[in-house]
């Protein structure tokens, strides 16, 4: 199978990280829209017509499905672009609310969610949880996370400030959701933080997951092919491609 | 005369400011990128990109001047707009490196200069310093300003260790370049942070300077037309206009 994955930037190399673990795919085709990163801050139609322009790009390579990494498009274009597209298109909002339901058997357990402003604004999120029966939900949007980790800041005093910034005034959570692919490289600050009960919902396994139970996966793949394509400086993005996902 | 001003997305607003305290125009005419922004961790192509497409959009005006109040602009594509445009572009580093001039008398003095990766990266201010004999320089990218300042974050616990985690390991400057349109509402911080002694140089500021320095404005207008475009969202530029410039 060829999949490809959309991302706004190099967050979902994160979700290719999972995806070449669990040796689900031949091919993987991966685009990130660097030149126009980071959606978050966007709005509803600017997602959307962004969403659209990478289904277009992808249909040069007659993909089997497309992952859509990143969840602020997730959480606002998804319906459009599986309108567009000729393939199945999956989205890590709605695996994320699956993997929720599957980490956690108290439906009063309390769920903090963190985004970009664009994908708590949008109540993705919380829209899939309730329809699970799940009620006590927060969610927080966290911009300042997605600059951290481009400036490769993991720890330290500033991650700990924001973090203070962010959550002080919230009720300690039972389950977190890593709302954003960037998340994922402050996990273990964010563990820390909230401690060892905490228990961290990361995009990428969940997409994983997700896939694993809808789809009939029977070959594994231990050598995938991968391209990588950006809509400004590949060749940067094929770097840190290198560099994280060690290929 | 109708001066156009450009910026990747709202920060461009702070140069706006200070073009209506001092009255220079009849009609200014704003355009933010905001679809696109933020341009300072995108490359020099794509910028140079961009910025002619500006050129292009405010040909729809038959403009006086255009004025690029992004620093990440003025830095890498000032001279591709000035050829594409049918009126004079002038830029706020060019604008700054004047304004330092005229602030400093000591050719020794230490110069501390701040903006976005893109900004830092083209040198663009050193070049500009070194042709005027100042040869003590230091430049600093400092990518989670923007964010900061986007969050309306401009003091407190987060932004002490952002500055600590930038500047500690510097020498004490005598004067700091805030190269990027964002910084002038960290201004009081960095005042704070640095000491009363350190001269803030702001590319608004600056620009009036270089303006009234250049150009013969025989008129002053105390109620010009404002108009304000978007690549996206214009009504949430429109709103953070009034907000910011009381208009």
């Amino acid at each position: 199978m060829k999949v490809g994955v959309f991302d706004s930037g190099i967050g979902g190399l994160t979700v290719v990280k999972s995806l070449l673990q669990h040796q689900l795919f031949e091919e993987i085709i991966y685009f990130g829209d660097t030149a126009r990163v980071p959606y978050g801050s966007k709005d509803k139609n600017t997602i959307i017509r962004y969403g659209i322009e990478a289904v277009e790009f992808f249909k040069n390579f007659k993909l089997d499905m497309l992952i859509v990494a990143c969840n602020t498009v997730s959480a606002y274009a998804l319906s459009e672009m599986q309108e567009a597209a000729n393939c199945p298109v999956i989205g890590v909002v709605e695996a994320g609310v699956l993997a929720t339901q599957n980490a956690l058997t108290n439906k009063n357990a309390n769920i903090l969610i963190i985004g970009t402003n664009a994908t708590i604004n949008s109540q993705a999120y919380e829209k899939g949880l309730k329809d699970l029966d799940f009620q006590n939900l927060q969610a927080k949007a966290t911009p300042l996370f997605v600059p951290l980790v481009e400036e490769e800041i993991f720890d330290g005093a500033i991650v700990k400030e924001s973090f203070k910034h962010y959550f002080q005034k919230l009720t300690h959570p039972d389950a977190l959701i890593l709302g954003c692919t960037h998340f994922p490289l402050l996990a273990s600050s964010l563990q820390n933080y909230f401690g060892q009960e905490t228990q961290l919902i990361h995009s990428g396994d969940a997409i994983v997951e997700y896939l694993e139970k809808t789809f009939d996966f029977q070959t594994k793949y231990t050598n995938p092919s991968l391209q990588f394509f950006a809509s400004e400086n590949p060749d940067a993005l094929r770097l840190i491609a290198k560099r994280w996902l060690d290929v």
